[in-house]
């Protein structure tokens, strides 16, 4: 099986120029000019942009409530192309078999290929030896929570550090979601107390401030250990800084922000009745500051790449949210893994925030680095013929019915759209045109990902 | 009673100048040139430097360990004439209890004035409600500790949030020990588990990063409850940077640091043999870099205030810390009362670090306004008769057979010193007199401290 | 002569408490509580505050257009009884020949106690070997003007290098107009090629950026120079902040704002018509967050002192300001004399922005530190017998009816104002009373600065 | 004519990856894993990094004093295909006209490609007018000097602003050479006046404090304009910080360093006799901390390329330098073309202070983009193929013997050097192997630069 994708504008995290991609079996295989060869194949590209399909890199599709593999297919149809998941641990279970247990529930049912990081909730020290073994199962990340105290998620300072001390040695990159538990509880119960139950307390309860000190302490316990560290879903400003600034002084601190942290403001949670409970995710919403900051931090490198934090909800927004009787209690979780492209094209490309080039990076070159996939991310021969014939011409406008992510409501509903997928090929088979998917379900395969990476650029012990 | 001091050069917080004190009772009356009274005591203090009486807001007597009251004669012939001790709790004592069991240990026995800070140890529900109730035993300063996890002493974040929502309305200024107790946990560890049980991994076990974290931390939970704060002890350079970046950004956020930080490097931890016990507290000595910033915090006003934590532990060097078998196990805590003038005189003012009138403002102004003594600290016409004649030609050597702290060693032995107080008056009444004490044992009076002190000024709610 | 005045509290830069001060003479001889002495008259000053005679660092009398030394009584009704005024060069003339001219301008005629700033006008090898010389004439800092290119004020970088090498070995202390010459005459060409002459643009001529590229510069010259620098009416937030940050760099770099920069805004350029003019004065006035960023700045102690920069032009509105034909050839200058104690304890002590120490601080201390007169500023033994008993309960508002500033409006006009001096005495004599001159005028006397002022303190080379 | 590069490892800004290049005629046409096309020439590059051919942004040869065009084979042994000169103008000729002379020096003579920058020498109106056509004579960079005062070169800030407002309309790029002319002045006449003449005072003479204020002017100037600024040769830490914040404020400040900043200290001017001469350059060679903070600077971003300043004087050492009798009047200039690629590759990638990825990048990638030459510095279809096949198993020793600068003396002499250009193409033409010029002399090719380069990315008025 060849293809031959013909005179797009074929756009690298470098530059964009007219060329044509060959790709031979699921690798692009030639780029070039005018390329004479045969092909099974051809594809005319002239007016479109040829873009890596996406790759991202925070996902909730068996993990905290997500709708499972299956609904998949929005990843495609979006033009992402991988996804990385988490494989939470139950108590008592070993660290790698909870990693064999989550890839078994994607195998032949995501239509995207898909990877992993470990998440460790029964922190002893068995789990923290097994810490160094993970590269041996395809994983090259590990997320903590800091947050959700009294959950089986939390970890305490002494497991975060007793993890890190693992993780360096193995070129494990550490992830953690970083908000101060406690001031979150304290909080929490203050504006219960007060009969303030409405979604918007959902920001009340975990303001800033809960995010900064987290961010700041996790950097902190990251020096002790001298470890790299990726801060997942960075949403408020401070916390961006410390990231900045602990960066700038040489430390190989990174982080990522999400989809909905650059076009979502805290007054979503204010919609009417209990509305806003569509929008509970954690961290939660910020006033449009932080919205700025983020799109600086993501122009200027500060932030390294764009996640969506997908979590489809089962049950959806009557069925699961709905049932939450107060800000406290409604599950946490948003989509967003079908808009994450058009999102960051509308709203950043076209109003000039971001280049294109910039766009690439955020959107799969750099996830692909962060988790350890060099074969994804990139259009460059050798890599996966993971691509997007993208048409910047199209219009359109987000709509729930359209939605592929099996739930009952789109928190970017009515989002006016700039430009599409036309074409979506996952390791050169087209699985997804115009919106709609035309692959075959269940082809995505599990991608192991390689330790040491980008995170350890730099990073001399 | 009354007292004329005549002809000294008076030194205050903001000049100095030739002129004489009268003091009838316990108070000073008058201030004035060739003052004309009758005074049934008469002192030429012609070529001396009249100094407040320093108050020492940082000090173990009957608290962790320490020597009881009956040494605070130390800090009578140091210059120092009101102390501040703790009052920790024990569990199931109310706070305000515990407050009246220690003062009880210090009423005719101490002899120079004291008064308290609270110490939760017991933290619950009970205990944060008693915290707005603090001033009414004239106890206006609450100090906890995140370092020391297992002890009863530590409070996790939680309790520190709930102990701030309390205080701020009642008008208590918080303290904090400010150490991440996780980090130092694994650190300890570590190093024993290789074999590295001398003093000196006293310090690599509570790296300034532990400091770090844990100050930024409770700066966090006081943006978070709105709530002044006084960080004790700072010294590392870092943790400093961290109370000016808050306090510059308009946050009632202060700190002290301590006579040991200014004079003693780590390597003193590092003494042959097992010496360096003998420096062993918490946060440990600094290399000189942290010593120099130090110096410039005090003097840029970043610090507000230099306490010594003097902590003279039964039993001493042979009789308590050498029975320590590694670092991690020798009591923690160092004299300094006695010194805490010659030291900062001599490597502060005779240096040209610092002026006479920011030495006033560090050594006595400072410390009594933020526990809330106005009538401590200044010399001005109201205020009590706490008064150091001071001589500044004397030249000496500190010597542990001239210290009063009642053990066996002197951490600060050797050193050169420049000027001494030639005669103290506690409350108009002699106490001491080049380097003897020639009070009356047990003359001390409880101070009772106001609430809203220092750090509550410009804070607006 | 002598006078008692009894039972007032008495405000210092470091505390207040209630007491009385005898005079004799012009100096403050005695500060007691319920003294028992014999005064030719004893004011009972009971509900009042005793406040230090105000210290104006910064006014234009004989100077740059300002009326002359007849209108200083307008210092005197405001609590203002010592004021610091140029002495510009002309060209040829030897520096302290123009400070000996000067001073003959005031002698017998101002009201006030005054003292001189040098100007260097004329910049040459000569002139700058007379710097060393300054203490000689009672001169102690020198201002250089690095705007107004093309006028005989403008100094190029050399200069002011060449003046900073001379001023650090005679203890003589820096001051620079710092705004960027170059950025303001094209901007301003700019603006009227335009055809936008209106008063406000006046503030779009000279952006905050001006002020903090030349502050900038001058800080940069300072450490290149190893020289003490005190920034003059600082009015931009960023100008501030790189003062700021050169001191916290441990740098003796220091600055003033004036009141207008604490209480008008850009507003006041914008009035309609030409009135606007009568705001006219360099730097301008600016948008509210700078005028936070100085509250901000005074209160910390970034920014040292606060001066009026007083220039009531010779002719006011109506025969100077008006006769200008757009924004860039209205003379500069407002008058501030008179109403800077009004608006500072107005406008920051009753809205808790400063305190009343802070207050004296900024308004009488600290500008008599800075300029070299140790015997001004404060309330102490020894210290000359400028005293303000202020009543903090009379309420009022600013009108230039009230105002002995001598031209025809009032920059404060209908400006609420909380608290009036009662009583103003210059070394022990009434001269102030409820508003009304009642002093003799011309007893002001020439105040003769001493080397090595504040800027110098911590300076060791 | 077409070429088959056959199994290098062609590194990119982005990634790396085993494939072939073919080239036709002079631009890369396919890139791809074995190729199969007929190529008029095969290359095996197995074991080989295949990089794009160098682009130098900054150098001398008919400018300043360097040797002439002739000596333009050093870039291409040293594997730069592109320089980027300056056209210094004359007095009353016109801008273009002055750059279409400068390009008659090189066309037909020099043996790699070249661009130019324009040079405002003769500040005027006219002149001013001109800046908006430079595109159309292909020049979109325009370079003032703030040093130098005294001589053609030097620009007021009046002159920069000036040059500024019309280059932003024009998208021309603003760089500057930032250092303060009159600090160096009064530096220079202070050192000399004191006998000290020798090499190493040239650093004295131009410290650190001047290019931090001159940068920081420049910065100040550009923000005043809106206009974008690159800033060249930046050498001092705090340049380079001033650039870092004002870029992360959202500005687009940008800079380079250079070769020697990153390798050479203060030390090499303070050789014995005369001999630190040669190392003569403006700004001065830094202590070891500041060529530190370049390396941090270059691999965090915070400056955006390296060039060489290429200046190999006419007269080298004995003619040249050697006839200066102090340090201030000692021609300014070192070669250093020919060994950028080898000092970045063994000093920066070799070490891990920089990734492969981030060597084309500075070396190639960013100095194309910025002067504004998309064809350049970048392996990719549709680019001229400049092209160097690179061995990274050689080792040898920096001679001058081996240079073809054409003076008599090498800075670098002595450096140990890991790997190098095996193979040289220009425009798919071989110009150079293992150190020897093998190409016909004269084939290099005006570059016409296009204007909104990089420095213009996001920025939008």
């Amino acid at each position: 099986m060849s293809l031959l994708i013909k005179n797009g504008t074929i756009v690298t995290a470098t530059s964009e120029f007219t060329g044509d991609l060959y790709i031979e079996g699921e690798t692009i295989r030639q780029i070039g000019f005018n390329l004479k060869v045969d092909a099974d194949r051809i594809v005319d590209a002239t007016g479109r942009y040829i873009l890596p399909g996406g790759v991202d890199e925070h996902v909730h599709y068996g993990s905290f409530g997500g709708r499972l593999f299956e609904t998949a297919e929005a990843a495609a149809v979006g033009g992402t192309t991988t996804i990385v998941d988490f494989a939470p641990q139950e108590k008592d279970v070993p660290l790698l078999d909870a990693i064999r247990r989550q890839a078994a529930k994607a195998e032949h049912i995501s239509s995207v290929d898909f990877a992993f990081h470990a998440v460790i909730m029964d922190p002893k020290e068995s789990v923290f030896e097994e810490v160094r073994h993970l590269p041996e199962v395809g994983v090259a990340t590990l997320k903590l929570f800091m947050a959700y105290k009294g959950t089986s998620f939390y970890c305490d300072d002494e497991a975060i550090l007793n993890a890190m001390m693992r993780a360096k040695e193995a070129g494990v990159t550490m992830m953690v979601h970083a908000e101060n538990a406690d001031i979150i509880t304290i909080l929490t119960n203050h504006y219960l107390s007060q009969g303030k139950t409405a979604p918007v307390y959902h920001y009340h309860a975990r303001p800033p401030i809960a995010e900064e000190e987290a961010t700041g302490r996790a950097i902190a316990l990251a020096k002790a250990a001298d470890c790299p560290l990726f801060v997942v879903h960075v949403s408020a400003k401070e916390a961006m800084e410390a990231i900045r600034e602990a960066h700038s002084q040489g430390w190989p601190i990174f982080g990522e922000t999400c989809t909905h942290y650059l076009t979502l403001t805290t007054d979503y949670l204010d919609k009417p009745v209990f509305e806003g409970a569509k929008y509970i995710c954690s961290p939660p919403l910020r006033p449009q500051e932080h919205v700025d900051a983020m799109w600086h931090a993501v122009r200027e490198g500060w932030l390294t790449a764009v996640g969506s934090d997908h979590c489809a909800l089962d049950g959806g927004y009557e069925g699961a949210k709905k049932k939450g009787t107060n800000f406290s209690n409604v599950p946490n979780g948003c989509p967003g893994v079908q808009d994450r492209l058009a999102l960051l094209w509308t709203y950043g490309v076209c109003t000039g925030k971001i280049t294109r080039q910039k766009f690439v990076e955020l959107f799969a070159t750099n996830p692909a680095k962060v988790v350890g996939l060099p074969g994804k991310g990139e259009l460059r021969v050798g890599a996966d013929a993971d691509i997007v014939i993208f048409d910047p011409d199209w219009k359109g406008v987000i709509t729930n019915k359209d939605s592929l992510h099996g739930i009952d409501y789109e928190p970017f509903e009515g989002f006016e759209i700039q430009g599409r997928p036309e074409q979506v090929y996952l390791r050169g088979r087209l699985v997804a045109q115009k919106g709609v998917f035309v692959g075959e379900r269940g082809k995505g395969q599990w991608q192991k990902c390689r330790p040491y990476g980008l995170c350890y650029d730099y990073y001399h012990k």
